[in-house]
């Protein structure tokens, strides 16, 4: 049990003995429920075939809901990316998982990630109006938002790109350069 | 010298006594450089009748400059935030340095702060197009950036505010709940 701990990210030797004799102290249903989860969560969960998100039911529950908001896709890199902003609890619309993200330095172009059934979703959808691109803010993100635009803005629907700038309560005075270039850049009228 | 250095912020008892230490190995030229750059600041060193920003002449060098932007102007807290974005090397227009912001729960006024000079110099002046407003992102700065927006807008000239949103470099996994919301709510079309 130890070396199958260990192999988890974060955890060492030791943290996996800890673990492991915490886990033996724990009561039988408990540890069993563990070990279940674990079971059911790799047997049962694939990810949805229309949004790429991961789900136990086919497709997911959010591609599923009638009441989420078909008109807007919010286009992320991974289904962590996809849960953060459900958990944010503000976003009613729909998601697409791309998987990656298109970083021509490490060979990953736009067919190595889930971005063609994005096309296809949006083709066959008369609803579709926006879709926001909420890759990560670094290069790899930002061309593939640009990839994204350039693919789909012709077919009349609007692409846009989640909002760069200073983190709020956060402090002017420790934000990079970089970030506070794009926050001017950004700026919005009051 | 050791109980003057411990007054300064960040300077315990026992790095006082480290930094006394090095400065009394220090060559006598650099010591009393260092010595004479205190006396100098403090003696030469003012807030410029225009802008409020430090400088050693009056009016400063950025509002003296002929070559600085002058329709825009960007609202700062304090001199240090007017130098972060004077460091970016990307801003061109003029700075107008608050000293403060609104904080009516510790009894901060708008009279309080260097709000009626922007007013007198906004009035003066007749390229004056748009004030961007660069308080920091916390509950002060936004109630900050709200009223000059109330003040100043009815005037005419534009009042923007920076961006709020992820950090660039940053990943959206680790990025707060509040922080996503606005970037996703002020996300730019692409």
């Amino acid at each position: 049990m130890i070396a199958e701990l260990a192999k988890l990210p974060g955890v060492g030797a030791k943290t996996a003995q800890r673990l492991a004799f915490h886990i033996l102290s724990m009561p039988d249903g408990d540890a069993l429920g563990l070990a279940d989860a674990i079971t059911v969560a790799k047997a049962e969960l694939m990810f949805c075939s229309a949004c790429g998100n991961l789900t136990d039911v086919d497709p997911c529950a959010i591609c599923s809901d009638p009441s989420r908001d078909r008109t807007v896709y919010c286009v992320v890199e991974s289904p962590r990316d996809a849960q953060v902003i459900e958990r944010m609890k503000e976003y009613k619309g729909l998601y697409h998982v791309l998987h990656g993200v298109i970083a021509p330095m490490s060979g990953v172009g736009p067919e190595d990630i889930n971005l063609e059934s994005l096309i296809v979703r949006l083709t066959k959808s008369d609803e579709a109006r926006e879709v926001i691109v909420a890759t990560n803010p670094n290069i790899e993100g930002e061309a593939t938002a640009m990839y994204i635009a350039r693919l789909i803005k012709p077919a009349g629907i609007k692409v846009s790109r989640i909002a760069h700038g200073v983190p709020i309560g956060g402090d002017l005075e420790y934000t990079d350069d970089v970030t506070l270039a794009k926050a001017i850049e950004g700026r919005r009228e009051l």
